[in-house]
């Protein structure tokens, strides 16, 4: 009999149906004799409805000027603390009613907010991290033989304030419920299957993987393939938490997110992220003089724009070239801010381009083969698609193309690294039991 | 500096522009120097739509048979507990949007669940009473000058679930904080303007009183009045918690409701209570032996079905009538047992009228004033009103007459015992301070 974590998102438990489906998925996992704790989030809509009311609230600060609760910057005082309490709801609802829907079907079961739990967090309302879990009530439940349903998302720091973890914080809640219950598995169940090799929209032959490291996950997620909350991982990994990605509405093993790597048989390439809708601008001829760098990210990074790769040449006439991407919709944003910047630090001029494409492959194979990095290079220059940026890590590659190429390079690399072909089973079994 | 608890409930929070409203009559309230706690139910609708989706969950039972989550049988069990965690968030969101909106106004306030207060119950689900309150955090955060919303309805009992009082319980929570907190006055804002001597649609000269004693209050309240919950005023009574009613949309001084009587001058009647809706049935000749009563009224009781006024006549022939009156819309029902239950008895006939009406005169004056009832019974002759039924009690007589007369009868009484005329402006200034 093993101890098993569940998690439902929003979409899972949407409708009224849905969470019945859900309550019927429980059942079957509970009627194999396992141990189950299921967290849930808020029904999909529900915490935007609530935000859509915080919002509406007529807002005026203290110097008349309205205002609206910004979810983004609020992390203390009133409004952030108030937010909390409103949203908090959302979940509360949903475990209420996933109880009740067990319940109906003969399931004993029983519902717990994130206060009740407890799961103690900090005071960073909105954002804030797990610092501590007390099982011991859960575990009595469980002993009793029911079914427990955790509130995902949600918390109450030392004062007793209720706090939530941020959008996406039911999977940390599920993870961290596993970890401090010692569960068998944390089950993440959502609208995709598993991980795949590559996107099967684009792809055909795309796989699901059996099994995947927890390293090539992140780098998977970080890059757009964003079937799970990059700090979920991050904590599973520390804390040893076997996590698999399943769907909530097809039957199947999923993929298993490991964690010690060891002497297991390792495939070269894990899989290909790509993200279609990046932009990419260079400045030119800048001064090469420290504190360049910050006068330049300084300013974007204050209009709340994200930079993701960075690629500095320095040049012979004491100035440098310097490059960056960020995402298409913030690209003319950036681009102004740029150039009062060019202009501010005496640079030669801002170019830039928004029709490029990033690809990545990831795969902690890479460690021990040497070459790969070129053969990506070889696969894309033999379909004529030239590479405007390179960007590598220690497991992984990415190139900037120009996007009218991205699913043709796409298909090519994930043929020609036998994504298509090899056999991907683990020959160990699923760690399920 | 007045310690003041004010209580808004459904529909005085009903949308955000009336929350704003609320806000803005708090934030007076505040200005003017008292400390200010605040009770808020859910909003308007809100209670229904989280029970519609609780009844619209599948329920199946054991056997198979589809059911109803019912929330008038269901206090005990997994269901019942999870009704009131999924109701006790209607609340939860009201006090996070009425701290937001003060707070836009500049007021500093902090939201409590009951949970978080704590206002501490039994665990009967759904009609939880409340056992204790600890007041000490709500007071440290009135002394740094923070107005205090706390959610109405809900508590938490010993085992850290979460309870709700009923409905109609906000005024409950609101008076009981007051009383945890001695407050000066506890402030229950509703929908009229305070208590009338009279319906004020069908007696255009009724008046609003001034101030009405917590015994006549509760008559009242019971006969139809239903300004506040019956429970509300016997806490109040029982803590001498000073409670004012009035309107959450139009200012105004309000009605004071008093516990001690004292050598205050008292009006004669304080109002007149008046049901149009009622129904009677006589069970005639009935065998006059012990458990004849039990035997009658225990079938209409296992039917949900409130008996009010019971008359009971006995015969000379060793049998009895019995006459009893219900809500009109359980006429048929209570009549189809109670000609059962005749045939069981050998009693000789059931004879019914859905046509009645139920007037009542109230006043704690009849004490130490004979002759009230029949001056009502005179009043109600000289229209040429046959009265059908009696029955008094010590602060209290109402009569039973054909509901085509009510409107007539009301007006005729209203006039005759002075309420039109009556200055009923107490020479006391109001307890507001």
């Amino acid at each position: 009999m093993a101890l098993v974590v569940e998690k439902y998102g929003g979409t899972s438990v949407g409708t009224l149906d849905r969470i019945d489906a859900v309550a019927d998925r429980v059942a079957r996992s509970r009627g194999a004799g396992d141990d189950i704790v299921v967290v849930v989030s808020a029904m999909a809509g529900e915490t935007d409805r609530l935000l859509d009311l915080a919002h509406n609230i007529k807002l005026e600060s203290g110097d008349g000027r309205e205002e609206k609760v910004a979810r983004s910057t609020a992390t203390t005082g009133v409004a952030a603390r108030e937010l909390d309490v409103l949203l908090s709801t959302g979940e509360q609802v949903t475990i209420a009613l996933l109880v009740l829907a067990l319940h109906s079907k003969g399931i004993q079961a029983k519902s717990y907010t994130g206060a009740q739990v407890p799961i103690q967090t900090d005071s960073i309302y909105g954002k804030a991290r797990i610092l501590d879990i007390d099982p011991a009530n859960v575990r009595t439940d469980l002993e009793t033989g029911k079914v427990v349903v955790i509130a995902g998302f949600q918390g109450v720091d030392v004062d007793g304030n209720i706090t939530t973890l941020g959008r996406g914080g039911t999977d940390t809640t599920a993870v961290a419920m596993a970890a401090s219950l010692q569960a068998d598995e944390c089950r993440i169940y959502t609208d995709v299957e598993g991980v795949y090799t590559a996107d099967p929209r684009i792809v055909p032959n795309a796989r699901r993987l059996e099994r995947i490291t927890a390293e090539e996950m992140l780098e998977l997620a970080s890059l757009g393939a964003k079937v799970l909350q990059t700090r979920s991982v991050e904590f599973a990994g520390k804390y040893h938490v076997p996590l698999r990605v399943l769907s909530s509405f097809v039957d199947g093993p999923g993929t298993l997110i490991t964690h010690e790597v060891g002497d297991m048989e390792q495939p070269l390439i894990a899989g290909i992220a790509y993200n279609g809708d990046e932009a990419k601008l260079t400045i030119r001829g800048v001064p090469d003089q420290p504190g360049v760098a910050s006068r330049i990210f300084g300013p974007i990074s204050k209009a709340h724009i994200n930079v993701d790769m960075i690629i500095q040449n320095v040049g012979l006439d004491q100035t440098t070239d310097l490059t960056f991407t960020v995402k298409r919709d913030e690209y003319e944003t950036a681009r102004s801010i740029l150039t009062q910047v060019a202009e501010d630090l005496g640079a030669h001029d801002v170019v830039g381009d928004n029709t490029l494409a990033k690809i990545s492959i990831v795969g902690v194979g890479m460690r021990s083969h040497a070459g790969i990095a070129s053969t990506m290079f070889e696969v894309l220059a033999n379909e004529g698609i030239n590479i405007e940026l390179i960007s590598t890590s220690e497991i992984k590659v990415s190139v900037g193309i120009a996007d009218k190429y991205l699913e043709l390079a796409v298909r090519s690399l994930h043929k020609e690294f036998n994504l298509d072909t090899t056999p991907l089973e683990d020959p160990l079994e699923p760690a399920e039991s």
